[in-house]
């Protein structure tokens, strides 16, 4: 008699009505938490969320049900079960509402229950990271972070991209591990016979890949033991990282422009409500920049360029807080930040960075200084992806590996992947937190990830 | 002039030579590497793989070019670019072929390039895992691995579960962390200022996402430091884990056979190539296999009644290695094989077993012993997938921590969960990898793995 429905079905259904009348709804059950419950002593109103929709179902309650009393009392964040008779308001600030029959507590919600209805910062969810998906931003931020790690990889397997788990504990941890997590030494001797590290990227495994199945990806988590303290870094991160074979910088990078625009519209196209919410609670020029995103190409301009940009604003008066620029330099936050907000209006490409700033495998450029690299740059949130045509010429390889002084034997296997059929390939890693950040206007990284992990923050 | 094509292009292309003649496609470019070169002097025939598809493309030239010479030089391994004629074959083994115009040898394959023609055992292919997606078997293992990772994914967001990623690096690490990888001490103490483990399972985090989105699940890499040595073990996993509220065992068992079934599904249709490789090559009898999993319900059987088999099968006569059989035991993977190959034709859930075998948040059956747990049992691998419903009671809850004398401050985030609306739920994790092996058939879970983690074995 009472037909089991989600809050999502509901609004889905109610939206149309005329398909509603067809079904002949009447009376439905629904399961979910109670957001906020009110009453004037003869008619309450108790707003139910069961998770699948960005928006609560209305349930009507009033005196002459025998519960009246027990339903008053049932507070924000109790679980309930709902029999109810679906009635559709039209004209009304909701599509409809549930006029209760009856209700059955599920789980009741003890009285220090920190997410009562008045508003709190972003601060203080943190430190509640466990309950803070139940408030309207985070539900929408995670919601959202669901349907972009969807829409990554729709885009990748659509086109034959086959998806690599490429593994995390590691002994390939270059310039002797100082970028890397390490395993406790004696557990690590233990069981591997030597040390083990947790990788930062996939890239190289990527590439053993890359050069049997042509075009591949890796999307997982990545580790950075950085004492860092920024709104857009976390010690660990995840990272989505391609790699194509046959293929250049150029073509590395329109596959990173053309990534970026499907997870945008994905989002667009899916989480309607969310993104509407974004526009207008966290940055009103969220919906306009993303258009832009939709319709317009990337910019593109050279690393050399870029540092000149950066000094002519010196020169102008702008301050930054790291003013020593120059040429060789990896440019800071503040300075990407700069060049993608007060000189491009769209995402931009920065290409051909020095190569002692890259990779040891990027590929050198013919100027002998620069390597074949592209760093993709947006607002607020600085650097969302980088890459590079790998260095695919044995000869170079081997002379890059030398002069930087790396261990030869532990490399061995990548060389191997340049000395048998090595052609030429490239890849790019987006760090897909920062992607979150970007597709929602939220400002800290650590609002974006659901139990973020960085300096002096490892709780739940 | 010359149209860029993949293999997999040719293929479905040519498979279908109406559609071929309509768009009139003559010549054609093709790139790739060289799987195999032969000629007789005045012809001469390679076998080109792209990566694309799991076949290959057959290159004629002769003797009539120009650089037939150099041609017949292109090694295995390779790296080629090919200007040719497509030619439909009808009737012959393959459905075209490419009459070379040019060839352009990408990159060189040196002569010490292992992979060449002849057949290769799996150990020694595992001691080059950086070049084995080369080979047959394990190119297909890894697509079909890759297309298991979509059917995961696809499965749950058409069904508005939220992708959760949970966090690897915990302090949450109970039974004082025996069964976790411990990060460097002194890195995690000047970074996290704890200790800092890596987590063997998102169960709990997901638990704080699911009593805000109703249906949740994760997916990515688990970690485990023991030194165990079994075909179905490694030190680092990936798991697809999901939870559901307003849900109990019953479902939770539901979700997950229709999760499997889905899967299989899914790579019978989208790897049909490599579905026949493995049920001609790797086990013969595979495809029966699944085909019962589309079609037949999953069986169900308590544990006492799996200990009862268990022990009649001793009494008979049958051999086990360890034979100590009794109730309350946690069951060995030979004991799990015996289950799901001897006595059950279908995969086969052991429910209720044990409460100290159990996670110590499984909720406590009304006997007192036992729990509400769901253990799925198949051929080869043993224990394919885990669940059980979780204790929403309160008290039932903290009295199972205080008897287990687990960590009640570490907890306090976790309990908070249930005090707050925590209502009924459930939920299962499932190893990735043995999944992989399940459906592929291949027999050791190093072989499933791109650069597997097993005890003494930490390559690339």
């Amino acid at each position: 008699m009472f037909e089991y429905m989600t809050v999502r079905e509901l609004y889905e259904l109610t939206l149309n009505s005329y398909e509603l009348e067809k079904d002949n709804l009447d009376y439905i059950e629904l399961q979910g938490w109670v957001r906020t419950n009110r009453n004037n002593g003869s008619i309450g109103f108790i707003e139910l969320n069961d998770g699948t929709y960005f928006k609560n179902a209305q349930l009507v309650y009033n005196k002459e049900d025998k519960d009246f009393e027990d339903y008053c009392k049932y507070g924000t964040g109790s679980a309930l079960t709902v029999m109810g008779k679906l009635v559709i308001t039209p004209g009304s600030k909701q599509p409809f509402e549930v006029q209760v029959k009856e209700i059955v507590l599920e789980a009741n919600c003890e009285e220090d229950y920190p997410l009562q209805k008045k508003r709190h910062s972003f601060e203080f969810l943190r430190e509640i990271s466990h309950l803070r998906p139940r408030a309207n931003t985070f539900n929408a931020v995670f919601r959202v972070r669901s349907a972009l790690a969807m829409a990554v990889h729709e885009f990748f397997q659509t086109q034959g991209f086959v998806y690599v788990t490429s593994p995390i504990i590691t002994n390939n941890a270059l310039e002797k591990g100082k970028n890397n997590f390490s395993i406790d030494k004696n557990q690590a001797l233990e069981i591997f016979g030597k040390d083990a590290y947790l990788s930062d990227s996939s890239k190289l495994n990527n590439e053993a890949y890359v050069l049997a199945f042509r075009d591949v990806y890796s999307f997982g988590p990545s580790f950075n033991p950085k004492m860092i303290n920024t709104n857009v870094f976390a010690n660990e991160m995840w990272k989505v990282e391609s790699e194509i074979a046959f293929a250049d910088l150029e073509d590395n990078m329109l596959l990173a422009e053309d990534l970026i625009r499907f997870c945008v519209n994905y989002v667009i196209e899916n989480c309607p409500e969310e993104m509407e919410f974004f526009n207008k609670m966290i940055d009103t020029s969220l919906m306009e920049r993303l258009n832009k995103v939709l319709n317009r190409e990337f910019s593109q301009m050279s690393y050399t360029e870029a540092v000149e940009k950066l000094l002519e604003a010196l020169k102008k008066g702008y301050e930054f807080e790291d003013d020593d620029i120059y040429w060789g330099m990896d440019l800071k936050l503040e300075h990407k930040r700069y060049l993608s907000e007060q000189i491009s209006e769209m995402p931009l490409f920065i290409i051909d960075s020095p190569k002692d700033i890259n990779c040891f495998n990027a590929r050198i450029n013919e100027d002998g200084k620069t390597a074949a690299s592209c760093d993709l740059l947006v607002p607020l949130v600085g650097e969302l992806l980088k890459g590079a045509q790998r260095e695919e010429r044995k000869e170079y390889l081997i002379k890059r590996i030398d002069d930087l002084n790396l261990d030869k034997e532990k490399l061995k296997w990548y060389i191997d992947l340049i000395r048998f059929g090595g052609c030429k390939h490239a890849g790019f890693e987006l760090d897909f937190d920062k992607l979150v950040m970007y597709v929602t206007g939220m400002e800290n990284i650590r609002d974006v990830i659901p139990f973020s992990r960085t300096v002096n923050n490892l709780l739940f």
